[in-house]
């Protein structure tokens, strides 16, 4: 649970099957890292969550490598070329965040771990795709328990945006908890990738997102400058 | 490397192989976490190594359920049962630590990740078998950039201690600067798995551990107390 859009739907999907919520939280030297662990804690109070883990991946931030975690690489503008991997990701990000999971859950008993990822309407990140979440859970069989069983759910993975706003307002997601920016913390940036991605989400969706945006405005599409 | 006799033989094995090396390591809460520190910094400096990360894994301490990283489960005397999984399993560890490993190796470029496990050997741990490594290279494979081609290489898997005490002094490992114990951190216990199993492979290697036991002794056998 980041604190953001996706894998807050993703939880309200988990809780929409029946489980009850626990809900894992990483730092990892991200530049929004205090807004979205607000973010997060406001969620999982909402949610009632049986447990949270907050942890710190703070290795990530060392390696860098990633406009993410190193300061020195600019979160970029516009940037949804498919055909190139950009340069928020995050080097094998999905790998540590869900093995962290893996050893919580095995330790708990769970039977499931729900992770927000999508692939198409993703920025191309290798570690959004199903073949990635195919192989880590084959992973997963053989590396615990013998009586250990865990299977990774990925409910958005196939969605697009609007697809995932029209899911969140079905299941009553508190949208307006959520944060998605990669650049701000205070008010979003609306430019990066992930506020075009969002904001393009809300638009086709044809509801208004219920965040403030740097210009003062509610996040309708008017910071949008992307042709779709 | 975490400062034990099999990482630090497998890094004399892949110095043979004509690599740099790199070392990476992860204190997770584990009771000796400063002794294997101190080991890894004067195994790191024998080695002259180029680069070198430190980082933790706390949450493996925060969810617990290992004697390795709750103080409350005792580590037990003589359980080398290969039946049952000991209460040593730190749940899906070696998971997290290759997926540091990777983010890492992937943002230096580096196309080999070593790791001194051992299966036969070894006290059962499912994330030490060589099923649960090719799954884990596929994921590496699935997950990161398609330029990028990184193989897990595991040169001790097949061997048992004696083996690789033997292929150590064949490649002048400093086996004197390493710490095996999981319990003690001045000196070693001599009656952990891990004390055990490196007695056993010294003892049927034919040659005294260099490393001090509680007892005052160097290691040639005297507190083993299995038969084997």
């Amino acid at each position: 649970m980041s604190g953001g859009l996706d894998s807050c739907v993703a939880s309200a999907c988990a809780r929409d099957e029946g489980h009850d919520l626990y809900f894992l939280h990483v730092s990892y030297g991200q530049l929004t890292r205090e807004r979205e662990a607000r973010a997060f804690r406001e969620i999982a109070d909402y949610y009632g969550v049986k447990g949270r883990l907050v942890t710190t991946a703070d290795h990530l931030r060392a390696v860098g490598g990633s406009a993410l975690t190193d300061p020195k690489i600019a979160v970029p503008e516009n940037d949804l070329d498919p055909s190139i991997i950009p340069v928020t990701y995050v080097p094998f990000r999905n790998a540590n965040l869900l093995s962290i999971a893996v050893s919580w859950a095995e330790v708990l008993g769970a039977q499931y771990i729900y992770i927000g990822v999508v692939e198409e309407d993703s920025s191309g990140y290798p570690d959004c795709r199903e073949s990635f979440f195919s192989a880590f859970e084959k992973t997963v069989s053989e590396g615990t328990r013998p009586e250990t069983d865990i299977r990774i759910k990925t409910p958005l993975i196939r969605m697009n945006k609007k697809e995932i706003v029209l899911k969140g307002l079905e299941l009553a997601v508190p949208l307006e908890k959520t944060w998605s920016c990669y650049r701000n913390q205070k008010r979003a940036c609306g430019s990066c990738d992930s506020c075009l991605l969002r904001l393009r989400g809300f638009r086709a969706a044809g509801v208004t997102d219920p965040i403030i945006y740097v210009n003062g405005s509610r996040g309708n599409g008017l910071r949008l400058t992307i042709d779709d």
